[in-house]
């Protein structure tokens, strides 16, 4: 499995800022182009048949022998962050074709047809993420890609133009949910679940979606020496209990399984010697569990209600995102358990907190995904490391689960 | 009183970014220079003999009939933050001249001479502030000049000298305590302790020093989605229990009177999606009782020490500046006392939240302050107001307060 190693080296290569450490590889840019011609003779390398989609999500089949079965697909994304690591995403589409290769080479005769695909921007260029799996799911309209843009105001029409395709060609990568049997993504895990039990590999039973949303809290921005406490309306001393609430709500949440996070905080107007008059906190919440999520998300929005109603703080709720989870296809998810048995390898039942192509196209179509660790939970940095024999594992299992969903 | 009104207005003309809404007008610049130049003019107009010390102090005294007896002092400052208000400092330096004018029109003779002086530098352009107060209480070193820089990383010494200063006459500021027989600055309140009780003035027993520090809580920066709550070393999440324990413990100080603010909060990476792992609060607590300041700044470190053990984050205090109260001296708080009874005026003994020239001089004379409202208490803003009918009254209860200490 050098080879995969190798591979994930070489494609790190195609990378518009080298000088910052990491990997930064848009979609759409032309360093993102070659390494997608990279990646489309990778896949021809291992006898896939290639084609690129009307908004560029790449496609390399392994032809079953049943070609009008509906086909299994599996794959991830090659376009990063800013500054990012090597293995998120690439691992699932570099992978991938490794675990056709290994099938075909191990002489496995798939009925099913087998596409490994490479999404297009699962990375927020645009500010949503995922608009290669959006388009293929149906989920984009012709009016969204002038109005998602990225930092330098580009709209997602305009960079496919530059890109040469044709935004008004956009409804031609519509995948029909009914040639499709099952959609399998391997991914490094991205946290420390793995890790920290001792774990192999994950198989995932469902896809957390966040509810993103911020709450700002306005009082007065007076004098730090020269306002009592019993005169203050202190918003970050508002926030800061909030904030408390917010983690409790998380803790006490009735799945066990949500998670609430407040990432970014601005307290205004910032000074040591005057009380912030104004807090913004950007929140988000996810679950696998919809009813479990919004229950927490309520328990947070009452508790700044009443801390902002007794401190006299105004407190305004603003929603950012709120998209929904996505439960495993049971079938997809026994594959992969039955692929890690065979294997000897311990796995572990568990939610994707982070989210994926795989719940775009779970909306549609049986979807299932399979962990491998990130060590020290690291992503989108460029320290995200994976070692090549959990590596290697995560093909394996990926081989296996390919080979039972295409029998 | 519409004098004293329109001078302030006058003076507020002096103003190096007009068009932000406020004032701007920090020491040392030419904008500063000729500003003090049209206060020296107004202070010769009210029979003030003008001097300017070695660090620019301002002075303009009014001979006492007993030319060798210890003299009065009196006045704050002209300098302004960044798109401040007109009457922060502004108010005791052209209030004191209104007062010596007052008392000289209605034939007052003063045994003592009564200098009314603009101090330069209340406003820490360099870092720290009251340096002109500083200088002439005997607080500064020559190598000090050096070592304080402002934004732009321009010495006080190289200010100095451009402002036509010799940074090596520094020395020659200094006052002798023994030539003092008590100083008095009158100062716009900052806060809204005398407009919550309705009270007209604000004779200060007391002024509140600092104690600065920074709290550093470093966990580990993961990803929100894919790190469960028992496995997050949520930096935010800890400092947030930090500042509801330092709230707590400033509202149970033992003297009542302890303020603990976080001004100033950054959280690292500042993504929504990625659990903060690193946070710095910039903690402000004051008061005019040392040992009940030093007691609250103790339980915070003692609570923010435990919040990082229990929640495995590492924390570090950093000092910034810790300063000493001053008391006020029980003469000039009677004198003060005295003159508003006088005027049938209603007062509130209070202590002094932010801190003034007078606290540095209160290390070696004998000091007090008199209070005016601020409307709404606030302050270091295009908003800062005070009705003419409290500037009138700060001036009344001035003039008889050294009328009392100069007689």
């Amino acid at each position: 499995m050098r080879a995969l190693d190798d591979a994930i080296a070489e494609l790190a290569r195609f990378n518009d800022d080298p000088e910052a450490g990491g990997i930064t590889r848009e979609v759409y840019t032309p360093t993102y182009a070659t390494a997608l011609e990279w990646v489309a003779d990778r896949m021809r390398g291992a006898g896939l048949e290639t084609r690129l989609d009307a908004v560029g999500n790449l496609f390399g089949r392994w032809e079953g022998s049943e070609p009008g079965a509906p086909v299994v697909i599996t794959g991830s994304h090659v376009d990063t962050t800013l500054n990012a690591g090597a293995y998120d995403g690439v691992l699932g589409v570099l992978g991938a074709i490794e675990a056709v290769r290994a099938l075909r080479e191990r002489g496995v005769a798939a009925r099913r047809s087998i596409d490994v695909v490479a999404w297009a921007g699962e990375e927020p260029r645009f500010g949503t993420g995922c608009v290669g799996s959006r388009a293929a799911a149906g989920e984009l309209e012709r009016a969204d890609l002038d109005r998602l843009v990225d930092r330098d105001g580009t709209s997602m029409a305009g960079a496919l133009s530059e890109a040469g395709f044709d935004p008004d060609r956009l409804a031609d990568a519509r995948i029909d949910p009914a040639g499709v049997h099952a959609l399998v993504e391997l991914h490094i895990e991205q946290g420390i679940v793995l890790e920290t039990h001792g774990e192999q590999v994950g198989v995932v039973t469902a896809i957390a979606a966040p509810h993103d949303f911020r709450l700002t809290f306005r009082g007065a921005a007076t004098h730090a020496g020269a306002t009592p406490m019993g005169l203050r309306r202190d918003a970050l001393a508002g926030a800061a209990e909030a904030m408390v609430a917010l983690e409790r709500a998380a803790r006490e949440s009735p799945s066990g399984t949500t998670v609430g996070t407040v990432g970014v905080l601005r307290a205004r107007p910032g000074a040591i010697n005057v009380v912030p008059g104004e807090v913004e906190l950007d929140v988000d919440v996810r679950d696998s569990d919809l009813a479990a999520r919004e229950q927490v998300v309520q328990a947070i929005v009452v508790a700044a209600r009443e801390i902002g109603e007794r401190r006299g703080l105004e407190v305004e709720v603003t929603p950012i995102v709120e998209d929904v989870p996505v439960t495993c296809d049971p079938g997809v998810v026994a594959a992969a358990q039955e692929a890690c048995r065979e294997l000897d390898l311990s796995l572990r039942l568990m939610t994707s907190g982070a989210y994926h192509d795989a719940m775009i196209m779970g909306r549609r179509v049986p979807v299932g995904m399979i962990f491998v660790p990130s060590a020290g939970g690291v992503s989108h940095h460029p320290d995200e490391y994976t070692p090549p024999e959990d590596l290697e594992r995560g093909v394996q299992v990926l081989a296996g689960t390919l080979s039972r969903l295409a029998a």
